[in-house]
Formats: structure tokens, sequence, C-alpha cells
């Protein structure tokens, strides 16, 4: 077996990151699996272990990239859109009319419930960001941005004084009592695993804050009196422990028409050289990405000063040459959702391989 | 203001009761209220105190008969069907190829959830029902009947080992722990208010059993461990406390057009004459109807002997004769159903008055 395309090492700290997306040719193909052939072009979401020139994935987690799909793009869209499309579809039952918050807007998932949003007439899209992002995220179709820490629900109450249909939490966050009060009845409350959980800050997941949803609990009784909803969304376990592929095949089908028919086209933020990736890793863990952002193994490295900085200050990556379709395409994407780096924010997204040669080598399905 | 048609009061015992349907013809209509006209034929949903010559219903309450359709099937139909869209349409976000459990399967929402299920391809429905209503419940489209008190799970699991996508509970029942394991990833549990709340049996709502989601609380931790929802939905409230109106008639009008293309069709347990209610709701305490009892104020009582029984052992009143339309139509849904009532069970309908008068007087939406 022989990588095609570079390649990229990494390990993952916490058990549960989202995003372990890549993209490539399938290099070899397991004993009786069907439905694949070396040379396919495909886009992977195994467990762990993208980085790599060669990624051995069950068959059940790896999907066909439509025709015209950049890799790029494919790593941009797959989880992130599988994601949304999951919770506005499948679990949120989001229809015409309804409103909707989405906690890290100008993270990669809320990019793609953003985008998903607005292929439903009339729904209205109220985003929580930094306000340092705010202005990254207008001219992408939120109705109303709100900002992340403030009294928003106020905010919403004035907009919408009956509450929301739909609250996605993807923070785990401490606003969710908050935010459970503004839904509507028969509004659902949806927390969901994405991002705060790489860098293992204070606000994360496992973090040091003990938000409601860790500690207490709900009385279904209240649900009944309170006619709401309170479901959980877990893409990693759903994966590979919980093996839901019908669902996850369906919908990655849906969201590849979607693709095709050019209703929804992934967000990059910026596109990285490999031996870059601790700069890259740094924009993420100082929440100044909006979008993915790639690690392309084509692209020249930046040059470094004698001493290396620490930081990640000035980093651009999008300034810088690239080589490969792939990456431009990236940068396309970028550009059109204006999306360059600054501010400071509290979404975040995964790093992610690009390219590495997905080998579906088992049939775990 | 005169009745048009006859007339029954009845004071409903527990706050929570479903069902206080009547229909007739609007003989008044409250200043300011538009769209409603003297003499239109409507259907009405009051908290209460349907059961009357006349009742005054705020305009949000009251909904249009479509063409065609008897009095005696607009009273059967609307609550009925209208919970079980919500269930499966809003909350269940029930689609091609799902499985569902459907507790109280031969109750009136239970058999709406049945002919629903029946609009989308594919859906699995797992009934449950005491086996002395197996019979009757046959041919009406149910997959899997199961025996209400049996370990159901081990039966569910043979068919579906991965358990299946939405349990239906309206019992608040002792088993629930039971049916939320049941549930497959991103699977949907969700508690309803609709049987056991009238006859206030210890098995009820309010009565002295103690179901794990009256005292256990659930963990929104676990919920996103599991992949799984949890949701409550109780009409009553929904209706007269949180007044979600364009919801309840976006759905209204949604269930009268499946009734218009004959796809779904109101189920009559029988009929009865307004002096026999207390037979008519004896049989209900007994769970000895299956699908919806309507009383019908031109009904010829039945004769009674000289000491009138308690029981209601031998009331068929579809065996008399009749003199109205709507109560032909009404028998004949009955039939068609196979509705005659024998065995006990735990499924209930509410004692509904139909045609009485309808007056949509107050515009309290």
């Amino acid at each position: 077996m022989m990588a095609r395309r570079g390649a990229l090492e990494a390990t993952p700290k916490t058990p549960f990151i989202l995003g372990f997306e890549c993209a490539g040719d399938v290099e070899e193909v397991g004993e009786g699996v069907e439905g694949f052939a070396v040379g396919d072009k495909v886009v992977a979401i195994p467990e762990y272990r993208a980085w790599a020139e060669l990624v051995s994935v069950p068959k059940r987690l790896v999907y066909k990239m439509p025709e015209g799909m950049a890799y790029t793009d494919a790593t941009a869209v797959i989880t992130n859109f599988l994601v949304a499309h999951i919770l506005l579809f499948e679990l949120g039952g989001i229809s015409p009319g309804k409103s909707v918050i989405i906690h890290s807007v100008g993270g990669g998932v809320g990019l793609a419930l953003t985008q998903l949003c607005q292929t439903v007439p009339d729904v209205c899209i109220f985003g929580v960001a930094s306000s340092a992002k705010h202005k990254q995220l207008e001219g992408l179709g939120i109705t109303h941005l709100l900002e992340r820490g403030t009294d928003y629900v106020s905010e919403v109450r004035k907009v919408s004084p009956e509450g929301v249909d739909l609250f996605l939490d993807c923070l785990g966050g401490e606003e969710c009592n908050r935010g459970y009060s503004l839904l509507k009845p028969l509004g659902k409350y949806i927390i969901y695993g994405s991002s705060n959980m790489v860098t293992g800050e204070s606000k994360s997941f496992f973090g040091l804050a003990r938000s409601w949803w860790q500690v207490d609990k709900i009385s279904p009784l209240k649900l009944f009196d309170d006619n709401k909803g309170v479901a959980g969304f877990n893409l990693r376990r759903l994966l590979h422990l919980q093996a839901a592929s019908s669902t996850i095949n369906s919908t990655v089908e849906k969201v590849f028409k979607l693709w095709s028919e050019g209703k929804i086209k992934p967000v990059v933020d910026s596109t990285w050289a490999l031996e870059d990736i601790s700069e890259a890793m740094q924009k993420m863990q100082d929440r100044k990405n909006v979008g993915k952002i790639i690690l392309d193994p084509a692209m020249e490295p930046k040059p470094k000063p004698a001493t290396p900085a620490k930081g990640a200050k000035g980093a651009k990556g999008s300034d810088k040459e690239d080589k490969k379709k792939g990456s431009e395409a990236a940068k396309e994407e970028a550009k059109e959702n204006n999306a360059t780096s600054s501010g400071k924010e509290d979404e975040q997204e995964e790093v992610n391989g690009e390219e590495g040669a997905a080998d579906a080598k088992e049939n775990a399905s």
C-alpha cells in the first residue's frame, strides 16, 4: 500500500472529538467488502487516526464523494453538515416559519446549521457568537446575531415574545436553564457534542464548569407540563459505539445532494501546511477561526523565525501561495464567506487532515 | 340563542381531560371575530363545557368542518388525530422505515396513530393492548400486537434487535424505563396525556402508582451519551394555557385534508343515547371500548329494568335504532372497524357530546 498524498499524524487528547474526517482514494478494499473499488474517491469518518497516510476505516464510515467535489470540500462538509442535518431535521423537526437559536454560530456546525436553515422557508435564526465575530458573520443569513455572554434572552423575547422552537446547544453551557425557558410549547432543547471538545478549556464539556445538564436532572413531569422536549446528540458515540448506519448513510446522501444542488457549501477558515499545525491549532484554541481549518500536505510551510514563536499572531494561511486545486477551492470558499480570521471567539473547529488516503479495509458495519 | 340540537351536561372530575370536543353550527359570533358566520358547521375543542346546548368557545379553538364531514365524524376525529399528528410528525419525526411503539393502541389516540403511521411508507407499528382486545385490533395495520402487562420488550427485540425509533407512552406507566431502554440511538420517548385521565384508576396519571417519570428525573448527560430524547405532550395545557395556535391550526388543517382524501377515518366504538350516559361511562371505565364513544342526543334510550343495573353488561349501543344521519355514519364506522365491544382492556376514550351547538363567541386568540 502506498500513500498517494501527504500525511499528518496527530493524536487527539480527549475521547470525544468530532470531525476526524479525511478524504482520498481507496487504496485497498477489505475482503468481502462490496460497493467500493480501488481508486474510488471517498471521504471517511474514522474513529481517530484520520491524520495518517493510510487510514483503515470500516465500510460503514466511508462515503463516496459526489461528482465534482474536491477532497478539501469533502472534509469540510462531511461532519459539520452531517451533525447539522441530523440536529435540524431528524431531531429538531425544523419546518417553515420556525425559529432556532444556534449557539456558537461561527463554528463549523453553526455555519452548517445556518446554511441548512436557509433551505427551509422563513426560518428565523438567532445566532450566538462573541461580538468580535459578528462582522465576519454578517451576510450569511443569520436573522439575529446575539452576543455570547450577554443576557440575550431579553433580546430574543423582544423579537419573539413567545420564545423559540428549537435551541441547539453545543456548549453544554452555563446558560442552559435560560435556554430551556426560552422554548415555546412543543419546543426542543438539544445538547450536542461539537466544539469545546479539543482544547479542554475550563468552559469545555469535560472542564471545570459544572453546567446544569451535567449536574441537574430533568423531570419528565415538567416536560409534560411544559410541552417541551430535551434530547442529546453525540455523533462520535453514534458512529462508533452505536453504529446507527442507516440514518447516517441517508443523511450523508441528503447532504451530498444539497451540495450538488449548490444549496450548501463548506466554510473554510484557512488552509495550512502540515508543518504549521501548531499555529493552526493555536488559532483554534484562541477561537479565532470562522469555519474549518484545513491541513494541506502539499502546502509550503511558512518561513519560521529563528526562534519559533509560540503564539499564532499574524497567522494567515490564506495569504500564502498554495499549489493544489483543493486548497485553491478552499480559499475561494473562505473568501466567499468572508472567512478571514480575526477577533476572539468561543467557536473552534477541529484540525483535520485532508487527503489522507482512506482505505476501506474492514467491514465492521 | 337557541339550541339546535340536544344537550348533555357533565363535569369532568380531573383537570387534565382530553377530548372535550363538540360539533355543531355557529349560533352567534362574538364581536370583532372574523372568519366565522352564523350557520357555519364547526367543530370545537373548548376547555370543558362541551356537553351543553350552547358552548361559548374562543375563536382559536373552533375549526370549520371540511365539506361532507358529519358532526359525529368531526367529534371523533378532531382531538384524537390532532394529538396523534403532533406526536408523530411534530415531535416524533416519523419517517419512512421507522418503528414506533404505541401504548394503548386500542384507544382513540392509539387508533389514530395507527392510521397516521400508515400514511408513511414502511413504518413498523408495535401496538400494546390487552390480549382481550387483540382480535378486535386485527386487520387495522398494526404490524405487531403486544400484550399489555407482559414482558413485551423481549418480543420487540426479537423482531427489531436494535430497538425502536419512537416510543409513545400515554400511560405514564410503570414500564417506562424498559421503554426508554428499547429506544434506538436518535430515538425519542414521548409521554403524552390522553387516556387514564377520566376514571382516576390506580394506574392513572394522577393515581397512586408512582411511575418513574413522576418520580425519577433524567440526566441530560445520559441523553447525550445515549443519543436519545424525552419529550412531554399535554394537549389541554397546550390549548388552554399555552395557546400554541399556529401549530394547532396547521395540524387541524392537515388532519382534515387527510380525512378529505380518505386517508384517515374516525373509529367509533358505539353511539349512546344521552340517557344512557352512565352505561357509556361504565364501558369506558371498564376499558371495553375500542375507539370513540359518542353521545347522540337524538337517540332513544335503552329500555331500563325496573331497578337500573349499575354495570354495563350487554351494553351494545350499536344494536339499537337511531334516527339521525350522524349516528348512522358513526355506526357504519364502528362496523367497518369491527368496533363492537368485548373483553377488558386498559384503553378508554372520553365521552364526548356530539352536536352541541358551538357558539364562537369570544375572541381570545
